[in-house]
């Protein structure tokens, strides 16, 4: 399996043995996330921000308006942290210091800079099928207005890891002893049932993207 | 409603009408969240680490090892921004560039330092109550040995803001006659029914904190 780089930046310090550095765990929780935490750093003043975001390769595209905070700066190819989290569940256990989390995040370091107009296109695509699949194709695409209003950053990824926890709580030996409940509350995220826009013209069907959801 | 000084840094400039500047609104959402994203910056690398938390009041309470990188460099008082998302719900609209998601996340910025030891314990159980209502009575508290491997940090909240999207696709007038599909399909975070410890000892019922989650 092709690794990162593993230095200082990337190395999971905290219980290491739920550090992963090849790309393939890195790059599966990428792919399943739905939005990422950019972080970015403007006269030392951090900036955390929440964002859709696609992956093609080595790459994380961001879209933003061309006047955004976020594009603006990381344009400049300042360096950024891209954090995707999902939690899976709440781990208690029987002491509070062994209360955690089950969770998969991984966390992403690299530099931008401006896609250009030929490279624009193709990375829309990346993010709105990352948004959500197969709607390229079903919706209107962006005409020549809206590519000028739309800025899109492309991340090199240099490195990366991957921090998972999974399973059930780990006490102390003594405390297994304990009267005290324990195990895990699994978390997750779901989709209801898709909402059609009221203002929908009739007669136009639920698309092949969106019938799955409907079931 | 008290409202958080408004300045370049917390003004929320994308879509402005988005943005709410009221405490109500932003601690509504970091009482609701489970983890938060937390932006530092060491020698200008951005860092964005997910992790629990609690507030009290204009605080938020972060805990982890005295030695994690995050404690280290918080505790001297760098600036620190800390984001906590949910996602509501994914906006199709006709065209690919009104694509949206329904949000809410609330940014702050703040400063940090360290709990001293009096201060420790109370900040503990605000963390833990946020993981998980009502367990701090359950659970065996900390003791001495771990209280002293855990550092505690109490960022002082400066300023804030939510930036909330609720409704429909939005798209542009002639865009309403294509024979496009438009609508929403919304998200959701949910918890499963409690997996019990398989270690755990016999004759213990799961707590009244756990109780309702295997109904």
């Amino acid at each position: 399996m092709e690794q990162f780089s593993k230095t200082e930046r990337n190395t999971v310090k905290r219980v290491p043995k739920r550090g992963h550095y090849d790309k393939k765990s890195v790059y599966e929780i990428l792919d399943a996330g739905f939005i990422a935490h950019v972080g970015f750093s403007i006269d030392g003043q951090p900036f955390v921000i929440p964002t859709a975001y696609g992956r093609k390769d080595d790459q994380i595209y961001l879209h933003g308006a061309t006047t955004s905070r976020l594009i603006q700066h990381l344009q400049t190819g300042a360096p950024v942290c891209i954090t995707v989290t999902f939690v899976d569940g709440v781990v208690l256990a029987r002491s509070v210091f062994h209360h955690s989390a089950n969770y998969r995040s991984a966390v992403v370091f690299g530099t931008a800079r401006l896609a250009t107009d030929e490279e624009k296109m193709d990375a829309l695509e990346v993010v709105t099928e990352h948004i959500h699949k197969g709607r390229w194709e079903e919706a209107r695409q962006p005409n020549a207005k809206e590519l000028k209003a739309t800025s899109v950053l492309i991340v090199d990824i240099e490195q990366g890891s991957a921090k998972i926890r999974t399973g059930g709580p780990s006490d102390d030996k003594e405390d297994y002893e304990l009267p005290i409940w324990a195990g895990v509350i699994p978390m997750d995220t779901v989709f209801r049932k898709p909402v059609t826009d009221p203002l929908l013209k009739e007669g136009i069907p639920m698309p092949p993207s969106v019938l799955p959801f409907a079931e």
